[in-house]
């Protein structure tokens, strides 16, 4: 069930700069990447000039880039992790693909190396199944299939928007939880991909992950950036509150989502005691965003991603607003993304 | 985390005998069936004496005994797999697991037996977490912890009050699909247990099945009975319309239903392609049952599973009623079930 697949140039890899060397990232990776075009965004914040080995077909772009396309009032959007969404606007393909630059291949539990990229692109061209669980994980996977009891008027499916992949080793935990357990890693590779249930929400990791643009790209925004965050995943949960938009998107619009193979190999990175020093605002803030976005219900008005992520924003501004003013930039950084997004969008 | 056990006397093993010699099944299972009591209850509708090797702490039940508790007129109730549910009636431990005398111990992907009975248990101790999908699945599991992004404020999560397990070899399929993919079995083994997020619903298969008793006991009921059903699972959904009661009434109830480990070894048993010629009802009936229960929606009068399986059966009467006179039945006999409860626990 699982022979399907992609143009190679329907596929942009996404990459986020976010140390300018990225020799030892690209050569782990250069079987899997190396047939497929890349957009590297180096983060504005960084100086040095990137250095990328020979053999890769990529664009890069920079702060002056940044700056000459969408202004310097929106530059600092795309600070640190963020700058891989500029990457996001300026695709032209349907299939975006983004992995972080600390992390490597998995292997298998038979060792063998994972090919993440194909992993992501079957996860988003079979159909995903949000309406029912099915207990034996994807039946779309081979060698398996819908069990007994499963409708046969929901066994199509719906399109699948979204794959969010895993992680080994280095597992994707905020500061408290990774300084409390500095020793945990995460060893478990767990064989399974499953579709997420319409309704329930989940904490996407932006660390591994693959999306249908012209689905739902306009949803996959840099909006809710804390003040004080840093270069290290667990400072920040921009990418988890992204994940929640994405995901009441596609409840709506009637696509799926999808979590866990393909999991990559995270590096070491950062001292999560250090992190701890600085407050952990996005910790206390998931307090008041996981229930928002689990009852955020849209109208029948919104009929693209775009015109989603409006009332999501003023949702947003209304019921968060009042709690912390993050929501209300938040908000407002939500409405000029979907402006970017149409002006970028008609410019190209 | 995983460090949690129950005494050996707060557990009951039900056991449906759908053939009189149990030898070989409880062979099988010695090892880790042997420290807990066992329910053993004789389909009524099969000849023969019940062959039971030395060595276990059983009660045996037979239609003789039905008869005896429950009266005759209700005695056709627990034919076939159903006669299980005589035991979960019968039962005054805490917990109950009950798993088909077709499977065997299942080896996990180091080639270890599965110890299921551990398994379940563990999954019925731990807390589980249906507010909110844990990407790293069940938190509780060793190795494991929630994601960055997961509110502190549901980590502590809630009771868990149902744990499916799975199957290896012969997967739970219905009779249509093992009849056209007669070559299929499930060779996958995915190391993870996880939670259904609330408001999900999935197709509980009663073939490998732990719960606890004092929460959700009156909702694992014998209902849904078609027609023309016979000794196969494949030609049942009596069970998928079981936990869909019981998800529901978790729901409400603020209880969690966990799926995954343990595997059981499905050994081969029937012949789809005959199941075939009867009427495949059960699986006609799902595209009615499902959005019902999806869209089901219980007052908060409420308050413990036998309220919540009047309010269930009341709206099955009303809106399924009018469909099929099979749902009426389904209904009618849900009623008559908590009635039967009710008495049994008064009696003894």
């Amino acid at each position: 069930m699982s022979q399907v697949s992609v143009r190679d140039d329907e596929v942009d890899i996404v990459i986020a700069a976010i140390e300018p060397d990225l020799t030892s990232f690209l050569e782990e990776w250069r079987a899997v990447f190396s047939r497929f075009h890349l957009i590297i965004i180096k983060d504005p914040d960084i100086k040095g000039e990137l250095k990328i080995p020979g053999g890769f077909n990529y664009d890069t772009y920079t702060k002056a880039d940044i700056q000459q396309i969408i202004g310097p009032s929106n530059a600092a959007t795309f600070s640190g992790y963020s700058c891989r969404y500029f990457g996001y606007l300026l695709s032209k393909k349907k299939y975006i693909i983004s992995i972080d630059d600390d992390c490597i291949p998995a292997k298998d539990t038979k060792g063998i190396q994972v090919d993440a990229i194909a992993q992501h692109i079957n996860n988003l061209l079979t159909p995903a199944t949000p309406f029912f669980f099915n207990t034996l994980y994807d039946p779309f996977c081979k060698g398996a299939d819908f069990v007994r009891g499963y409708p046969f008027s929901l066994r199509n499916g719906v399109s699948c928007a979204l794959s969010c992949g895993l992680w080994l080793n280095l597992a994707d935990l905020d500061a408290p939880t990774q300084a409390l357990k500095p020793e945990l890693r995460n060893t478990r590779y767990v064989d399974a991909v499953l579709t997420v249930p319409a309704r329930a929400m989940m904490p996407m990791s932006g660390i591994n992950i693959a999306f249908d643009r012209e689905l739902v790209g306009p949803a996959l925004l840099p909006s809710f950036k804390l003040a004080k965050e840093g270069k290290f995943r667990w400072e920040t949960v921009e990418d988890v509150w992204t994940g929640m938009c994405v995901k009441v998107v596609c409840d709506h619009l009637g696509y799926g989502v999808k979590t866990g193979l393909p999991y990559v190999w995270r590096k070491e990175r950062g001292n999560a005691i250090e992190s701890l020093k600085k407050e952990w605002e996005g910790v206390k803030l998931m307090e008041e965003v996981v229930p928002f976005f689990q009852s955020m219900k849209l109208t029948p008005a919104a009929k693209t991603a775009e015109d989603c992520v409006i009332e999501i924003a003023a949702a947003v501004k209304e019921q968060l607003g009042r709690i912390d003013p993050v929501f209300t930039r938040a908000a407002d950084s939500m409405v000029e993304w979907v402006q970017l997004w149409k002006t970028v969008k008609t410019r190209t």
